[in-house]
């Protein structure tokens, strides 16, 4: 089968990081690409950024619908998911809502971890968006940008392993769910460094989900809320029709 | 005070419709302006429009930030609401949310009436996403499409009262909001038809709210879900910086 | 308009200072009268006071009934304010159920300040009966009674503004309504005392939501909850009946 | 121990059925008396009338307080309830919570049962402030009013037996709570002749209750809602101090 | 009439102590035997000890079905109540579930408190399978073990006392729930070492509803969840059938 | 990989044709066996059936607890789901929880099917115990048994695809989970005779899950209510320690 990955945000430098994590990942016969927005914004850091992610998301999408079995949005917010899921007919999975899927299978309750405080409010409203909120025990952050949370690795993972510790004490969490790009293919080493919680990468997550859910030939359904969009003039701006 | 009303589609004819009703209602001293989305789609019927109509709309926020006190995105799913929150130190209303809690007042359950039926699963997840969802009775939809509700008007408010008594008598309402832009200043005739339900238009709600709120200096909390998004470069397509 | 707004405790100084807040906000045209309870309890703290004064609102909506066009039930637990709406078709605010609508607008999730200790319950089970418990962040209290926190306005407002910024930093809240009657028109200044979070007083957010919808004819809806009660013999102690 | 059955309202004629049904189930030991309103309504039909009937039943527990060691406010709103439970340190039953709490050792889900129509919506508010609404299946009503209900047994018998089976069948409810002081004692028999379901009287439940818990000892807790009023002059109508 | 209290583990110790504490607290006229488990586990501590519990509570049920009039399962997880419930037509308690319904009619939330750490996310799934999570402030644990709490029981009041004190105040509960069978008759021993807390024992609670509800012959509803089981062959380890 | 699929029930026939279907999905380099109870129950239709069927399961996921990397109990209502999970630091996977967690993925709402009417109230209580209650429209049966349904697999077909429009056209459920063991491997014959809607088959999604979550070495937490048991004896009827 055939993976597009997509980052929401422009960061290259991610992308390629989420590119070699997903393609480590994948099954044999599975190829992975991996593109980020062509506009837009560097980071999404709020609802204002996600405005426009969600829509450089959903143009990608649409480009390369023929071309793939199956989508990953790679932004812990999921910007344009529902939007994406009602465009095609193949699976759109998203970071954030997969690694809670994940996590309620290996947990009572999972708590998700998010580098910069102004997420929390997002994560929070995303998770009742989800209707998962019984499941959630908690969102917590380290006051960290997402740029920093990349850039310096070990500072990053260190700050989620103590936050995931407090999480589990404080908070009843028995699983972490990894909140952010930037942490493809870092569950392992920061559960350890928490001694031992289960943490969960949503690219990951969202990467197994798509092969075991394509071998089953399960899709979006398409009555409701997914329902495919009625044909009509659809434009960017500069007038461009899509 | 002056507010500028949003219509987050393209279409005009409406957009005159929404500045003809909102000036009619404002109060001495309030002026009111309307536009509609420059770009984009021409009515709103799911996620993926919605998805082009957030960015439409948060830009026009963003350009006449500086010349209104108040803004109201008209379109009944609130697209760019909380992205333009963010944006703005000034108060933003959304129709669809401006009247769930107009309703809130006046009965112990209110039901949503919109004229497309692929909108019921999106008006559900809206008010589980407002946090609304115990004080909702149900979502009702009468199977016409934006477009036909505007042009024949007559069919469209019978089709609506009809819906509305359907409600209270089977879903326990007793408040309806009519789920629509092109329902502004319709709420009293469809009230009428319905035998005297109390019916609640978003627009009125949201401009009426908008005037209360401003004379009482009442705006967006700047702590938490609406934090003023950090300065960065963000492009539209094409390249052109926002 | 005419509005009254009924002081269900026997306080004069406090209906004085409400009749002043409110007529300080009240729109041309609009007229705003205070009364206090006849009969009753000098302050209300909790549900025995407020069997006393939920009596005593109603039976002061049911007296002036005619002669105004929107009442506000001005006790921060909102007594008789059902009651009140079964007997009149004109709208009844309470400034509880009127302060968390507005806060509802202004931010994702709102905490209740109040002096009092012990209405901490009791605001929560109010929160709960509005159906708004995912928008409440907490209930907070200074332990002050409601005398104190009138007569040593400083105190209070310090009191507040305190609690109001722990309410932020520990409970996630966006906006603070403040719960009680003793603190009309004090929205701003406490507001500004905890560095800029935004407060909404109940009395102005219910005198100008009254202003709002009687522009609209907005008023309680007659089927279900709020119906007209059926016509009988009603008695007060001393068998005057009512 | 010593019951007092305190019947909200005014009805003597239920009253005198109360002080039969109770006394018929009270266990060797236990002495029940009844008494009903003096003042208020002849039937609480509503907010309005319980506004009344809170006062009133309220009043009646000050009164005896000293006499009884358990009262049971016998009206299927629980009026006055909550104050009571604050008034006295003995403890208080309402027949609406008492009869919702044993239904829920009986069976899954519970629906009520009510004659008035415009009861439906006072009782579904009623559940969620007990915050048992995960347990309610639903609130019917038969259209009969209270006197009629009592008036006319047999007819009323049926009606709710008829109801009782529907809400069985289409409501998921594996227990009935019959919802009205003159169904004291006529839970057997609607329970037979709606085929075998448990029904529920909620003064037959409040009764064994306060008998099985006076003999253990339990209370309402002085500590948060049900805290001690504090000493102040409290008046009624006309200047009686109480 | 004559009641079976099951002590879901093996300790006899334990069962002994059930059973005085029943016997002391029963009416005349109540017989109460109780036997525990022959197989299983020696304590329970998880969901792994309770599928053992679970199915010896059962075999015990099944095997004493004819000779008495209710039973109870006395194991603060309430292993195997929902299983007894279809088998039997008797109504049958769990002292986790009667203990909560207690404990709502004596205030406004209520913790529950267990030694074991470990059983914190075993009670909170219970309160939520219940039905009753927003009626529950917290379930907090003293790490304790069964078996210390039982021999050391000094130790273990304490230990209680303390952490009941802490829910109050920190928590916002009004009542507490003894969460053990070792805790059987220590009720008001605990309440007063905690300074006046309403505290709720399991056993007592369900034994004093168990001569209430048989009193007015209610038990469990036998359509839905309860339905008597299909006969068919079942059988234990061994191939004995059952 | 190797995984086992457990049938809770002692059905031979059923296991061989779970045995068939789990190996059909199978990825090269899965191995899938297939057992099934030993003792307990020919077909599991309620509470007191689980009571045997989990801990049937247990026994055997601890008897074959080193041989495989992953356990699926196939039964659906996940007996001993928990208990194992406790027991064992492999995964193990329930088919009605991994199937509502793969719906909620493909659609907004899921409904559950199940054959048996009276499964109805234990698969809702099952739904509510997972959290999930927000996702889930409705739980639907078609009165017929688990044998039935077998048996005659094309009318059981037909049955489910008839119920599965219907959950969609009236409850508002967009994807379908089938509700039984003995749907394996039907998912797409049955949404295709539905008219396409999308079917969940509760096997094919646990297996697909264990190979994906095994690919990432997710597995239990083991902190909270999956902590691994206390070793102490436990014993089987006729006292064999297990």
């Amino acid at each position: 089968m055939k993976i597009l990955a997509i980052n929401s945000n422009m960061n290259r430098a991610i992308t390629d990081k989420i590119r070699d994590v997903a393609r480590g990942l994948a099954s044999p016969g599975t190829t992975v690409d991996a593109v980020c927005a062509e506009w837009g914004v560097p980071a999404i850091e709020g609802s204002y950024d996600a405005a426009f992610a969600a829509l450089a998301t959903v143009e990608l999408v649409k480009r390369h619908e023929r071309d793939y079995d199956a989508f990953i949005v790679v932004c812990y917010s999921d910007p344009g998911l529902y939007a994406a899921r009602e465009l095609t007919n193949k699976p759109v999975y998203g970071i954030a809502q997969s690694s809670m899927l994940a996590a309620c299978t290996f947990g009572h309750r999972f708590s998700i971890l998010s580098p910069l405080d102004r997420f929390r409010p997002v994560l929070e409203s995303l998770v009742r968006f989800y209707g998962l909120e019984a499941l959630c025990a908690s969102v917590r952050t380290v006051n960290m940008d997402v740029r920093q949370s990349f850039d310096d690795l070990k500072a990053a993972n260190t700050a989620f392993a103590l936050e995931a510790r407090r999480a589990v004490e404080e908070d009843g969490a028995e699983v972490i769910c990894l909140g952010g790009a930037v942490f493809a293919g870092r569950d392992r080493a920061i559960g350890e460094e928490a001694g031992g919680v289960v943490c969960i990468d949503g690219l990951s997550a969202a990467l197994k989900q798509a092969e075991a859910y394509h071998a089953l030939g399960y899709t979006s359904s398409k009555v409701g809320l997914f329902e495919t969009p009625r044909a009509k003039v659809r434009t960017l701006p500069g007038g461009v029709e899509i």
